[in-house]
C-alpha cells in the first residue's frame, strides 16, 4: 500500500483537500493519505518548505509527498517532480523542496509536463487537484519516473535554511512558530546541544537565555528556556505560557548563541 | 475499496466526525474514508450544498458522501439517500442534496427508514452517528439502495443555484467566500469565459471589474479581478490580499455581469 | 485492518499528526488511521480523557487508541498502556485515560518501557512520535500487551468524572463546551431522562432552566434549554444561537438538578 501525503495552504474549511484525495482515489484506490498540514500560511513556500523537510524522513521509503503552496498558480513557473532520499516529492517549482534538495547526497528534478498524468480539464487556478494530484496517484502505481516530463537541473532554491557559523558564534534565526507558541530556529541541535548549559549564552531579540534545558516541563511556568527540538533544530519556548510569547519573538527574528569559549572539536 | 465522503459543519475540535468513522469502520474496516469539509458555517444548508456539488464530480464512481448540516436534527425532518450521477448521497432532507438532483439528468431519493441500518439506540440530537453513517457504512458493503425507505419524488429544495439571464446582462450572487477570501459566484464559467475581455463589465457591490484574467498570478497585489475558478463558477479575487477584502462582500452579494454587446449564440 | 484512533492538543497547523503517521504507516501499512480530535485545548488531560471516554465505545473491539495531551513530557511522567472494554490505549499517565478505567469492570495497565518498541532515536519533546506510535504500530500488529513493560496497578486518576448525588438533588458541572457552543454536563442522562419534565429544576449559573426538552429544534431560537446529549450525558444548549453563550457558562460552572419529589426507585 502506497503512502501519499499532503501538504497545502488550502485549510480546512473549504473542500480542496477532500477533492484532491478524490482524484486520487479514483486513480489508485488502494493508496493511504495522511494529511502533513493544510494550515500553513498562505503564499509562502519557506514555511511549508521547513514543514515538509522536518516531516518527510519520518514516512517509509517510496513515500509520495504533494506539496502545494503555489502562489503563482496560473503563470508560468513549472512543477517540479523529485526523487531525495528514496521518496518523491511533487510541489510547484517555488523552492518548497529546497531544503529536501540542498540535503540530500543525489536527487533528480523532473519538469511535470506529460499529459497523460492531468485531468482531461485542467483549471487555471487548481494544479494541485487537475496535474498534481494525479502525478501522485499515477506515481503511486509505477508510472515511471523519467517519463514524467524533461529532466531539470537546478529547481528554484530558497537562501539556504542553515545558519552562520563563526568560532565563538552561531547566528541564526527563528524559521517556524508552532501551534504551541515554540520558536523553532534554523540552529541544528548537534551543534549545540553537547556544549556545557553554563558556557551558552543564547540572544533572541531582546532576551537573553542561559544555556539549555532538557525539556519543557524542567522550566517553572513562564519561563523562557531553549531546548533542542524534536525537530532537529533547537527551540525557544515559554512553558505553559503561549498567550504571554511577545509579538515580536516571531518568523525571522535573529537567535545568536555565543559560545563561552571557541566553538572547535572537543 | 469504497470510498466514503464527509461533509459537515461539526468542526475538527470535538470527536464528533471521528465516532462517525468508528462506527463505519466498525460495520466495514476495508472503506476509504475522505474528510470533504467539517469546517462548513453551522446550521447553513445551502453553503454545505454548494461546497458538496463542486467536489463531488472529482470522486470515483459508487462514492458515497455522507453530509450532516442538520439545524433540524431530532424534529421530524427525514434523512435522505438520494442515487444520481453514478453515486450516492446521504443527508438530511433539508436541501443539502438540491444543486445535486437538480443538474442530475436523473435521480432516485429514498427516506432512511429502515431500522436494520440504525445503531442500536438513536440519539434525539446525533442522527450522523446513529442513522447515516450506519446507512452508509451498509450502503458501501452492497445493501439495496430501495430498502432503506418508501422512495419519494420531492426531496426539499433550496432556491435555484444558477443566476438570471438576460440578453445583456446576468444577475448572479456570490454564495461562498473561500479561506483565501476568493469570493464564488452562482455564475457559471462557460457563459462568460469566451467573451472577449473588453466586452464585459462585472459590478460587485460598489465595486466595477473590466473583463476576466487569466490567472491569480496575472495581477498586481491588491487588485480586484475576476475569472474562471476552479469550482467551474466565476470568481472575485482581490491577489495576495486576503485582509483587504472589503467586508461588504460576501455570501448574497449581487454580482451583475454587463456585455457591451447582446448575449446571444456567436 | 485494525484501527488506531489519535487524540491529541497538536492542532492541525503543524506536522505532528502527520508524522505520528508516518512512523505507524512505516511500521503497519494495512492501519486504518482516525483523527478523533487534534483541536483539544493545550495541555489540559481532562478535557482529552472525556472527549475519549465518550468517543471509544463507538468504535470496534480491537481498536488502539493513542492519546497525547502532554504537559509533563520530558518529565518522570510515564506512559502507560492499558487495556479495557476490549480495545486498548495509549497515552501518558497523568489521567488521561482516567474515566475509561473508572468505568471499566477489569483493566490491565502497563509502563511502556520496552525500547524495542521505541524509534531510535528518541527526543525529549515528541513522545507521541518517538514512543507512543510506535508502541501503537507494533500493537497492532500482535505485539504481546505483556511484554511492553510492567504492570502497575495504580495508573494516575483525575477527580471522578460523575456528579453528586443527594435524594432530592443531583450536583454537577459543566465538563466541556463543544463547537456549537453546547455545554455538556457530568450528568449522566439516564439519571433524569424519565423523569416528568414538570418535575426537574435545572440551575445553571445565574439561568433556570424547567424540565428537559426532546431536541435542539424543540426550542425557538436563543432559548436556553437542556437535553439528553448524543455523549450519555445532560448538555445546555441555546438552540442557533452560540454567539450569545453568557461567558461565564463554561467548565466548571456547577449544575444542579433539582426534582421536585425525592430522587428515589419509581
Amino acid at each position: 500500500m502506497a503512502v501519499i501525503t499532503l501538504t497545502t495552504d488550502f485549510g480546512w474549511r473549504d473542500n480542496f483537500v477532500g477533492v484532491m484525495k478524490g482524484v486520487i482515489l479514483g486513480l489508485n484506490p488502494a493508496v493511504a493519505l495522511v494529511d502533513l498540514s493544510h494550515e500553513l500560511p498562505p503564499h509562502d513556500p519557506a514555511q511549508a518548505a521547513f514543514s515538509l523537510y522536518t516531516a518527510y524522513r519520518f514516512f517509509p521509503k517510496g513515500t509520495i509527498h504533494l506539496a502545494v503552496v503555489d502562489p503563482g498558480v496560473g503563470s508560468e513557473r513549472s512543477i517540479i517532480v523529485v526523487q531525495a532520499s528514496g521518496q518523491l516529492f511533487i510541489a510547484p517549482d517555488n523552492g518548497l523542496l529546497s531544503y529536501i534538495i540542498d540535503q540530500a547526497p543525489i536527487f533528480k528534478a523532473y519538469r511535470l509536463e506529460n499529459p497523460a498524468l492531468a485531468l482531461g480539464r485542467v483549471s487555471r487556478t487548481f494544479h494541485g487537484r487537475d496535474l498534481m494530484a494525479p502525478a501522485a496517484a499515477h506515481l503511486s502505481l509505477g508510472f515511471p519516473l523519467e517519463k514524467v516530463g524533461p529532466e531539470i537541473k537546478s529547481p528554484v532554491r530558497l537562501p539556504p535554511l542553515y545558519p552562520e557559523i563563526q568560532a565563538d558564534q552561531i547566528t541564526g534565526r527563528v524559521v517556524y512558530v508552532d501551534r504551541f507558541g515554540n520558536l523553532i530556529t534554523n540552529i541544528p541541535s548537534p551543534l549545540v546541544a553537547d556544549w556545557p548549559a553554563a558556557e551558552i549564552v543564547i540572544n533572541i531579540g531582546p532576551e537573553t537565555i542561559i544555556g539549555l534545558s532538557s525539556s519543557y516541563a524542567a522550566a517553572r511556568p513562564g519561563e523562557l528556556l531553549a531546548l533542542t527540538g524534536s525537530s532537529g533544530f533547537i527551540e525557544i519556548a515559554r512553558y505553559l505560557a503561549r498567550a504571554e510569547r511577545p509579538p515580536d519573538l516571531t518568523v525571522g527574528t535573529p537567535v545568536v548563541i555565543n559560545f563561552v569559549k571557541p566553538l572547535s572539536p572537543r
